[in-house]
């Protein structure tokens, strides 16, 4: 089958590779139908994420067929329409116990893409289906579908939900990019008074005015927290949600973050950050980092359905399997692409 | 007047200076009976609080007897006793409206000892004293009350409810100063089911035995964070708590907490630390800083009344208002001294 497999920092390759195999009981065996690429996909790309080792086939997203089940999967048969949770989980260990799937200790977690092959191929080793996969209903729409096996979860459970934010809050996100314009559609399921976009991509300030933004910001100069602070009268923001990984987007946030805010960090980080404890030692800030646990993802799944939120807005390329380099091409130099999310169809998936 | 006098890094003085006097409608005089000294006095002398200038009177604690009042004054009379908090507050900006004292709008917040004048001194000045100030229950210990003008409450908010300390926890609290030995005292009110203390001074760790501690950590070596690591069976601990204010305390931190755990920062920090999201970015914790705003001190009131803790056995040394040089040398050789807090009495106080 063909897949794209990461080959150190700096390289990737579409290769042909063995069909995936049950190993486990567990396990389920899905025809991809849709996939895209992730910004966390580029941090591997960047050496950002060690635990990615060379010959792995990337990908953590995607919605597909069930093509083979193990014998204790019984939540799904072959056949049935599928999506893949960025996150595997047995469901019965003590963090999936408390929710906490994105450190299942049964050896899931975020694996896909990661420490097992991907989604970015023909096919997928699914661990434990039953508590990894979820069914698409009738009349669903595959393409706002897979914004929902990472980005939605992401922004919203790391985001909005680790950010506490509250009706009448003033929030910005650092970073428009598909997790920052996540966490600013499902921002506004609780009504947020203002809330600023800062990006140094006019185009992608553009869009997420028309997606809720109140306020963009455009951080060219590197001025973004001085324009932040004036657009708030000097008092800072509730929220300050980092939607990039890099050292830069959390000075902001940590620069612009009101006494008694929250400090919401998504982005994956490949350096250590300096904590201005000098400063913000006093300050009664809340700072949480987090991978998904995607235990939202059956409430949003809802909110597509029923309208509510428009994640097909999300989606700028498409692209069919054997072009995913090109993809890659794409969505690596977004801001001239004007890239956000690509899908990637397979073809020989009759979904 | 006598009152203790800092004058510049490094630099304190017994003098004389005048009796404040009413200078607002809310203020009150408070003849000081008791009063103590903080490790954030230290933190001064160090150099840690910029916004301390010379010339300033220390001091954030106390109980005395109400000299004079303000005309505005109404929950208080001359001749009443009462506990001073640390944390001055008009109750009814913004900030105090939402019960975050310790960032009042109006003035308040943590001012005496810092912006203003403090309680090292026969007489004090505390604004908006119908907020800032206890009554001192029929029957109370004086000494066992000033530790709730600050280390009591501080420890608990900034340390126990910051963390979220809940029944079957594995704590640890780095430093087992005053405030890690309040922090201590309090986190009981939730029953973990391990504290580990971890300091570098055996008679501190041997007092927090008696105090609680399940276990002790001897950080001399500089190995706390490996020893915590194996007395929790390489998970690390739900709730880890900085209550020092230096780098390497924030670093066995970071090191220690467990997926999904909080870490609690307490201490004056006087530089920034590192903080490692490379490592800590997908382990889903939460991490808080505070300044205390004493919303507690009526509900730890009740806890020292009922004999629910024990503060009076942070006590180990007694001084008079006129040998309060002497009590900072004690309390700066903490280690050899074998000092915890120590109570400064102004005998002229007929409390």
């Amino acid at each position: 089958m063909k897949a794209l497999v990461y080959r150190g920092p700096g390289k990737r390759e579409l290769e042909n590779k063995p069909k995936p195999s049950i190993e486990n009981a567990t396990d389920a065996i899905v025809k991809i139908s849709k996939t895209t690429i992730c910004g966390t996909d580029l941090h591997i790309l960047k050496g950002d994420v060690p635990t990615v080792t060379p010959g792995r086939v990337l990908g953590h997203e995607g919605v597909g067929i069930i093509d083979q089940v193990g014998t204790n999967v019984s939540n799904f048969r072959v056949g049935d329409h599928v999506l893949i949770s960025c996150i595997t989980s047995c469901g019965k260990c003590s963090n999936c116990k408390k929710g906490m799937y994105s450190h299942c200790e049964s050896g899931g977690g975020w694996i896909l893409g990661n420490l097992i092959d991907g989604t970015q191929a023909e096919y997928v080793r699914i661990p434990f289906a039953d508590n990894s996969l979820y069914p698409v209903p009738p009349g669903a729409d595959e393409e706002a579908l897979v914004m929902l096996s990472d980005i939605l979860p992401t922004g919203f459970e790391c985001g909005v939900v680790n950010g506490q934010i509250k009706p009448g809050d003033t929030v910005a996100i650092i970073g428009g990019g598909p997790i920052g314009l996540a966490t600013l559609l499902t921002a506004q399921f609780y009504s947020p008074a203002e809330i600023i976009m800062v990006d140094i991509d006019d185009n992608r300030l553009e869009i997420s005015k028309k997606l809720g933004a109140t306020q963009t910001v455009n951080n060219s100069d590197g001025k973004a927290a001085e324009k932040v602070m004036a657009l708030t009268s000097n008092k800072g923001v509730d929220v300050a949600i980092e939607a990039i990984g890099i050292p830069m987007s959390f000075d902001i946030c940590q620069a612009i973050v009101t006494a008694g805010g929250h400090i919401a960090s998504i982005g994956v980080h490949g350096k250590p950050v300096q904590l201005d404890l000098d400063k913000l030692w006093s300050q009664n800030i809340t700072l949480t980092t987090g991978l998904v646990d995607t235990a939202t993802t059956p409430m949003l799944m809802k909110t597509v359905m029923s309208g509510k939120i428009q994640p097909k807005d999300l989606i700028t390329h498409y692209f069919q399997l054997e072009d995913i380099m090109a993809a890659y091409d794409a969505f690596s130099n977004a801001m001239e692409e004007r890239a956000l999310k690509v899908i990637i169809s397979n073809p020989s998936c009759l979904a």
